[in-house]
């Protein structure tokens, strides 16, 4: 009531400073959101900036002056991306179970995050569109997101919960199936991304092939 | 030997122009493989049809002679990569076997192509590389891939060598995890590309988890 009345009555500067900072932080996500939405409708290529700030009511500077050129535009979208997908990695972690589990856990939530706009980005992206210093960044930051993967494959394969014959073919394969919904899944489709997760994940762990009982039956 | 002395003595005029057409057929084939390596190289948009040229010690009107302008260029190694799947696709028709069996051949054949050149290309060309025409063919030369994969997985779904659970979802996530190595294979890595495939494929046709019988082993 008190720091609403100090706000209200404009009485402490640091309480201003605060409000402007989340008044910019809103800002700097909005320009994101509409930037990732705009390159991955249309592709990064054929989207300028002036394109963005239109959408957004304002002008190039503005969108400028919260995150500088098209470059960094792109590159602060990827590291979003990239972000959620290291955060679900960090979350599996957390969960009671085998290594087969966490995987699991991993991959559907790695399937509707890549399915999103800035984890879709991160997938449609390819490193040419960069600038050298910002595909040094982008790389390392998808690295990070790679040996998450490995990791927790490896360790399905530790406590063999999992049949694993090669972690890195194995993490290719994973990651190529989960990856390739990022290209054509659209939000008007007759699925959710969490159906189209679910039946990946189901197929990479039970496999196409009959078990040997329904084979018999 | 009559009509090899013919050709020597160049007595006949239909024989020159069958040697004309073989030795313009073989250029065109040299210039589209020397393209289609630059562009996985070094990228579409980085290579230009001079560089394309320099490689061959000829000019770029000789390579725009043969084959048109950049775009065309990329059509015909599209096409050509294109048709290696299709005509993979239906090589297995003439195996005996369930439709699984056709469809391991398959999918085995698939990545290897897709881990050479022309199928590299296939998969790392975004649709808007392409002017509008070639990416109307584009697409519908995939479409056509796409239709054999979907065809060969119901066969095994309608002869119940394979379960599956949805026709597009599994397909989208056999190309998917097929089509990963095409964007990071060497030539120089540990594995050939058949080890990968294979990898790949037991993957897919057994999945990760143990069975039953492993389990309680």
């Amino acid at each position: 009531m008190n720091s609403s009345a100090n706000h209200d009555t404009g009485i402490s500067p640091f309480r201003d400073e605060q409000v402007r900072a989340r008044e910019r932080a809103r800002k700097r996500e909005a320009i994101l959101l509409t930037a990732v939405c705009m390159f991955n409708k249309h592709g990064f290529s054929r989207t300028s900036l002036d394109d963005v700030a239109a959408e957004l009511g304002v002008t190039k500077p503005v969108v400028y002056n919260y995150l500088g050129n098209k470059d960094r535009v792109l590159l602060e979208c990827l590291r979003i991306g990239l972000e959620q997908l290291v955060a679900a990695a960090e979350d599996v972690l957390s969960i009671r179970g085998t290594g087969a589990d966490r995987l699991r856990s991993y991959l559907l939530r790695y399937a509707e995050i890549t399915m999103s706009e800035f984890g879709r980005c991160v997938i449609r992206t390819g490193d040419d569109l960069l600038s050298p210093a910002s595909r040094v960044e982008f790389r390392r930051m998808k690295r990070l997101v790679d040996n998450k993967l490995r990791e927790l494959i490896s360790a399905a394969a530790a406590d063999e919960s999992l049949r694993v014959c090669n972690i890195r073919t194995t993490s290719f394969a994973i990651a190529g199936a989960l990856n390739w919904p990022a290209q054509w899944y659209r939000e008007t489709g007759p699925e959710t991304k969490r159906q189209i997760a679910e039946q990946i994940v189901d197929l990479l762990f039970s496999g196409l092939e009959r078990s040997s009982t329904e084979k018999s039956g």
